[in-house]
């Protein structure tokens, strides 16, 4: 199975960004475990991050075309952009949200995932380490039954 | 008159993106069906699609330069983009905002429009044969009384 | 097909109505618009208008049992009528709703129809010309694919 | 004791009308049933339908006249309507509010009703069996203690 | 000048209704009261009651077209009817809304009026004689400055 | 009786502040009027004006401890003060709120008078003839009845 | 068939509990008379009260095994109770829920019962005697059709 | 480390309970899974279910004094048991909370967990498989850094 | 009189529960303090604590029966359990509830005390010390007057 | 310790005031047993009343530059005062808060006391007696660990 | 131009109120900066603090006749004074409001200033610069276009 | 100090863009202005403008690289733009948020500036001159203390 793993605005400063809250892990960093893991459970893996909302919902259109597997960290696009929802909906494969931090004990900003209304599972708070979780969950969950 | 049929997000997989909701009509088709309707009413047609909020502002700074009316369908940036209103906001011409489905109906996340606060006609769940009602009241609107 | 179009309460004022947000059109100008449009389109037209909610459930009943297509101006009965709302349900045939005014852009006590929520299409602000617009859409709605 | 049975808007198309939602009895079946039940209890019985909200607070002005017991079945009138909830806050007689459906597993347009915060016993969900129970319940209610 | 005196759902049962809330004076008394008021200030009366939204409204174009002025207890209908509101919001003339009690400390479902959003002098609270107090009201508005 | 008419903070300003919504009536003006009218009905009159929200609050205690009637405008503080709402609870005797414009009508801050919980009778609307109303119906309700 | 009365926190108070609210009856009261009923109609009947909301649940998961039907006071759990309204929803026979007053008419704490939104009837206010009307009603929705 | 490994109320329904949404794998193989990865890497494992709130609170107590690790399914007392959410508080150790659904796409009443803003890693909707998901992350989270 | 002391989940964690928050003191300190309180006073003292809300509901039955003056400090279950409420509600005797914070002060989940609906007196923040007050105000409370 | 016992607005009245709610002691009597409990606890007693929140803010800031412990009964000014909040902040020395009724139990506008956010303690529904309970509170909170 | 700076209540503790909040610049400090940017802009400066709204009511009055700009920062009034509000609101000069922390992202007490809804420019977070700010501005508001 | 002055949708209208609202100075008089107060301070400018969310975030990027201070006028992204509240959230250097309007004066959708909450300053409607404010606030801020 193709697998997409996309990380979403300003997940390309983590390491820099708010390291009391994010810890020191780069993106860099991320994307070797996520390749380790995939390469052990024989998926082919594409890692990518942007800042732009329109970028990522490019990258899931080509995902549905591929009928690839989906780990998305949405980051600040969790909350409010319809338009990724929209996007995520149509894809027939399974969706793992994956969130760094504990999404559900922050601030209001930072609660209510529009995204997981529609995701498969949701994680959150493991650190990088549920980027290796998610990945996991996404080979077993396309496993067939 | 200049007529600008603009469409958000996610439109560009009409068709294939969730059909038993929004049908089986490509934005080709339904682009070759205003194409056919401006021409009988005599307007000149620029029809586009963008997932990016950007490009729409952009264009919707191009049709305030050329005074053009605006059939907008803004897809999921309806609901939650204030950039977009304040764009349209500007617009000395008429604006007929247009959906697929009846939005009204929908879920919590796809059922406001901002846009709709601003735009001078609405309307929804016509599916692709919207657009040529659309048309036919921007084209009404802007004649003079 | 039979096509019923109902009107609600004070639309029998058209024209003398507040007339710089409803215009001067009167509500048998709108009729005569609509027997030429049906005319054109091979529909048998009913058109009323009542004051009474009671009166517009009883002629929703008839067309239910005529199973007919059915546009519908409920003005002020559109926001919290639950009676109406439950005699529409029953339908089988598309309804369109229809609107004077872009309802989306004004005051909280005329925002939120509960029409809305059970039409299979929804028309607003585009003035008498939008009766035109509602019957063309039930003709195509009606159609068979 | 003399019994009304009233019913609101919409009951007269009960068997007709989302059979799915409402079974295939119809209104002159659950009179039947009304009737051999209060002539079993010995109540003279009054059982009416209709779909307007003044015919019902006039037949409730007269169940006040006779000190009659009430039950009722506002249907869509249950949700909004404060007139009717007047007319039954005049009632020194039990009220029961009967309802088809368990409206309060329902949407949020069918289930607070205002009738209930005035009714002495509410009945919902027990098909048109429930029109038997609210008659034994009114007939014990009414009882000498 | 014309003066409409209107009265809403279940104002016919004043006096037996709820004295404890009340009082005992009924409608026929109020009429009185009003005659003879509107006749000391010169006025030609119209005193009427209906339990029926579609009447108060058919009353409410017979005094738009009299360009009357209009003395209204909208009683249950005040909360909730949009069109009765749309009726009132028509008028050129003075409006003054009266109720018997105090709505403004009453429960919830008796609270919030949407007639007081478009009457010009509201008067709650004065019991019966509120309706002398309103005609003098009405008198003075409609009085050249 | 004793007859108290408070007005509340700003009140003195009358005339001057925004004449388009207040008039140019003075507050001397109202106190002649008051006065005028408290003769004619035999009451002796106590009539002030206060921005401080306790000196209306001791005006309040007088007027228990005389048993007076009050009519109160108690403009800004209308809406918050809970103190005022627990000097006025005090009085066995009856309360007139009153105000200028129709604040049921006004934005969001000027809607919901909590003092209104309290009243027996509130006008507001009328302009500064509201104040003779107030006085009428101070004077009805304290009549033996 | 085996039929499950159950009864929720306190209701081992009834006779004692604010008797001006839930009468005099005791809680054997209800059961001998539950013990009529299902007599009269052939059922088997298991009867119980815990102030304990495990032991609850345990009943239900007992119920389920032997495809009981229930009739379920849940008294104070109804309103908040998430296990509860999870042991009901597994159920595939009917639930009835009875509560002796009229909770649609109580205070915010006791209104919204949870438990509502998956029995299949629910009957309130018709006291002790609604046990009788409860158990008939499992009867009839049990029969086949 | 210990490792405790609890469930809440109807979990030992598994399998039995609502299929199509909790699928057929019962809590006998959840334990049996939990076991093999517990012992894959090195901790000694505590696996318990109750219906009872106080009993799941005597479990955490437990924990506390072993200082172990938790991992909960705290099912239907996930959203409203401040208790439970009070016993978990108390701990030094990770915490990670797992759901069989993801809570977050249901209904209002099984949506927002209490214990998630407790809990320091959430996996929800990877149904069984999601608990050897959560134990490898106590485990990680545990680790020295 | 007596006198019963009660004690909700967690309370038996006292002294080794989050110490910042809620101190050193032990239940066993706290339980001797109310020895010597009640003893100064003349009263024989229940002193106890459970994790289970059912296990505090039958001690309330108990003190129903014994008329016996409460202080209860109901920790989690304050905010959210109507089965206690409710078994609050039949005691004829003073109700004074502690808790050892100001749970005023504290998150959203810790704020509104349903249980604060019926005590005769809250003491909420005077830490262990607040025992001592709540025992001396229920021996105030059931003094005669 | 300098102690400070500081009284809102109305309770000059207390006695005169609602006595069926706030009893008949006068704050007279209050002040008596707040001396008379001040002196066997070895305090030096400041005991002031005023309607005007400005006072009792300067009281505040007094109490600030003496350090002294402060006992504030803010009465209606407790629920929407922000500068009393502020000034109130600003203290080092423990504040109690003490309400004669127990506030949690009456209506939404005396219901959320914003004082208590800042409180460290806080008393209500003991009557005139929780006086004697809130200085012996402050004694206690003040005394070296 | 006259220039009012006006100060709120609890704004003469500047510097000893909760210093690590605001500061330990004094209202003096203050005072001489805002005279020093004056005096260098041509203006006369009144700059004044209360405690009591009644007075700040009354210097805004003065400010009305002296066609004065007005700089104020209203501390713990901002947020629920209607009274001054509506002061304000009479000012044809600009108003320039300054708060020397930035109370958007303070708690919900401090967040939502009604003062914001009529002011002309708001200041918020600059600490005492913010009123060097303010002055300049209002004295480039008050300059002819 | 390097210093970002960013601006966010339709800000290249301005000018042409509601010129009643936003007045007729164009963005290039805006750069031209912060130019020369950026050079009278001493200060590196960066002027830019784009409509695209991601855009900006590049910029905040580089700033935070570059520790530069930063002036923002979000425009519609200030409202519901997390993306951008989390790249602002990085930045250890000042932040001044400025608006042309005053927002908090506004309607719904453009009062509630989500930007608000992280910025260090915000000045709102002083214009196109709030640029010079807002650099001289970042100059003072950035200051050593």
């Amino acid at each position: 199975m193709k697998l997409y793993v996309l990380n979403g605005p300003n997940l390309d400063m983590l390491g820099l960004r708010e390291p009391e809250l994010y810890g020191t892990t780069t993106l860099a960093d991320v994307r070797a475990e996520c390749e380790r893991v995939a390469a052990e459970l024989g998926h082919e893996l594409f890692f990518a991050q942007s800042n732009a909302e329109h970028q990522l919902i490019d990258w899931l259109h080509d995902a549905f075309h591929e009928r690839a597997g989906v780990v998305i960290n949405p980051a600040g696009l969790s909350f409010r952009s319809v338009p990724l929802l929209d996007a995520l909906r149509m894809l027939p494969t399974p969706i793992v949200e994956i969130h760094l931090t504990n999404i559900h004990a922050r601030d209001a900003a930072h609660r209510d995932s529009l995204v997981s209304t529609v995701a498969r599972t949701v994680i959150a708070g493991a650190g990088a380490y549920g980027y290796e979780l998610a990945i996991r969950a996404v080979d077993r969950l396309a496993a067939p039954a």
